[in-house]
């Protein structure tokens, strides 16, 4: 069976900062947000990290998440929980994105979609650090990923998410043993709800990088696109970018790598893919802001990415900056289109969120932003199949004649 | 990147026989069933496979499906079609099942179900035997792991269904540009439409065990299972069983191993498992029969192993029996009941047919068939997404005042 669960390995973290004024936290005690209101970062011992393991010792490693135990924040063996943490395959999408363009399939993971990344982490560490409530506002997958880990190790979870969230969404959060309410708003309406049971003493709130541990799951994202191409990366991510946790957490992987020298100093251009309907960070961006303000009147098809206000706004917007990258917008018929493309050329069934990604690879191709000899990764986050499909009305009586020529 | 993907390797197929009277076929032409009518099972020079590879060089590739190449029968590596074959996760359910119970959750698959094993390999050799039109009879998710290989290499694909096929099948059938009709009847009566367009040469026939590949793909199953779990065999196998191509294939996978001198000869004990409302297996089984006869107005929730007749059924029975298993029937109740147990105590979503796997289990133990200390593995067949789930009512209005002691 699988070491990384099972094996007791030596941890490094040594402190958390404030992403904002690097004040020090101290670890292994609950934290949400800094004193001043903005995500916590949590810092490890590099150098020690690369002195106890190497690459060729990762490498002999089953390579699940928890393979990158040294460089994750859980302390004991015995709080790490899992429902199968695979790592997501790249697959090549030559037709409908092209030659050099490769999707990571992260809808594979448990519950379908990357926030089992992120949520795993959280977990584990609400474990370790005694929490037995937890609440969350959320569009769907992170909610769902919530609900199945918490419930795996035994802590209660009250979910809120905006009234048309997708409803395959709500049931799931109810089915692995959360408690879910629907909400007549949007998830920060969610939020505020959260927020204020949260104040009250009623549970710990999960929301969106208001916990510290989060960002560390979603940081493997980018260590294993590093050791999955060969300790190099690609010229180019397309992310899609609601709360930006995986952006801003695999940018910090790439730094911890390069720290540990396990890459070099290049650094793929970040774009940080949102819809034109709710693209608070593009707007940010392109006004030269250092954060975002609250997108009013947000809609989308790809619900995922609907979120009007990030507290971790000048954060990504830093990374996408520092990389050379872009802040993107793409309208729902664009991303309808590329997933309609990606399935019927490729196979590859996208979510809208992934679909986003392709839409904006092929406008920033257009654009010549990027060049179709350049190596890029598309984030497809959650599985296709959650998402509505157009109907097939082609119905045949097996009693009646059959046109074989009209088939 | 993968290496199973792009390396040239060695491969060993001497011939095909018939299942039923061992009558050799020549490798490397389109063959569908034997002139006695059974499946043709692959036969390698298993002496030159183990001369050409170790378990070491085995352990130091990617784990996905086609590291097994030596053991498949795809002859050339352009012919290779993938969508990321990762190997499936083995998870634990502790609450819901026992101390020793594994779930192997084939739901990560692309396509989301254990159906891609079978047709990644059936279409690669479809495709590097020059086929251009295929056709398949389907309750849903078979379809829709053909449409995607096929289309993703360019062979044509038709697909018929029977009309209660969930919405969500037909639909991912059709995005993943398959044509699919739906017709009034099961699955077998899908197969005479299919059967008689072959027999006019309008398409390939690409029906269960109809053609000699997809069993080559679902036998990495028992591959990859010896080889997660350090080369030994769990105790007991519950495998959803509708056309039996896993568990057909899963034997043939063990024998393999065994003449490699990977394995002993030790096996698992195979349980066979039927919903109790389309359960001809099991009544061949308890009658003691070699064949099973057509079960009659077969219905149960667990679609995927609605199949009234199995062309294989005496290649199951043979299996089970030698294998001291049983074939085991459980009611829809029972399978609902387990599919909730497994969400809402260990956080998995299984799929009706793997919930039928667990109420089997769980029943066997009742029975004193199985004990709780033997280690077990039960078969998740595809996510549990798919399928509908109970209804989540709970509503909140933001506006108004929230009662947090009732949430």
């Amino acid at each position: 069976m699988n070491e990384n669960l099972t094996a007791d390995r030596p941890t490094f973290v040594t402190h958390l900062e404030c992403s904002m004024t690097g004040e020090r936290y101290e670890a292994d005690r609950l934290h949400n947000l800094s004193r001043v209101g903005r995500p916590l970062l949590v810092r490890y011992d590099l150098d020690a990290v690369g002195a106890s393991l190497s690459r060729d010792q990762l490498a002999a490693r089953e390579t699940d998440l928890w393979r990158w135990r040294e460089l994750l924040p859980v302390r004991h063996t015995r709080d790490i929980v899992s429902l199968g943490e695979i790592e997501t395959p790249l697959i090549p999408v030559p037709k409908s994105g092209g030659a050099k363009v490769l999707v990571k399939d992260e809808g594979r993971l448990p519950t379908g979609s990357f926030k089992a990344r992120g949520l795993v982490m959280a977990v584990a560490m609400a474990k370790e650090l005694g929490v037995t409530r937890i609440a969350m506002p959320t569009n769907g997958n992170a909610g769902a990923a919530l609900a199945a880990y918490a419930t795996r190790c035994g802590i209660e979870t009250i979910v809120f998410c905006p009234e048309d969230t997708p409803e395959i969404n709500v049931r799931e959060i109810q089915a692995q043993g959360g408690r879910v309410w629907r909400v007549n708003g949007l998830i920060d309406d969610c939020g505020a709800i959260v927020g204020k049971g949260a104040g009250e003493g009623r549970w710990f709130d999960f929301s969106t990088l208001k916990e510290p541990y989060r960002i560390e799951g979603k940081k493997t994202m980018g260590l294993e696109l590093a050791a999955q191409l060969g300790w190099r990366l690609p010229s180019a991510i397309f992310y899609p970018t609601g709360g930006g946790t995986g952006l801003i957490g695999m940018w910090k992987a790439f730094d911890e790598l390069e720290r540990l020298g396990w890459i070099g100093s290049e650094r793929p251009r970040m774009y940080a893919v949102q819809a034109s309907g709710c693209a608070p960070i593009v707007r940010a961006f392109e006004a030269g802001e250092e954060h975002a303000e609250r997108w009013e009147d947000a809609h989308t098809v790809a619900a995922g990415i609907r979120v009007p206000r990030a507290v971790g706004d000048f954060l990504i917007l830093r990374a996408v900056r520092e990389s050379g990258g872009k802040a993107l917008g793409v309208g729902d018929p664009a991303i309808l289109k590329a997933v309609d493309e990606c399935a019927r050329r490729d196979g590859l069934l996208l979510c809208p969120e992934g679909g986003a990604t392709l839409a904006a690879y092929k406008q920033a191709l257009k654009d010549g932003e990027v060049d179709e000899d350049e190596e890029v990764v598309l984030f497809n986050c959650a599985t296709g199949l959650k998402y509505p499909m157009p109907e097939a009305p082609n119905w045949l009586d097996r009693h009646g004649a059959i046109d074989f020529d009209q088939l």
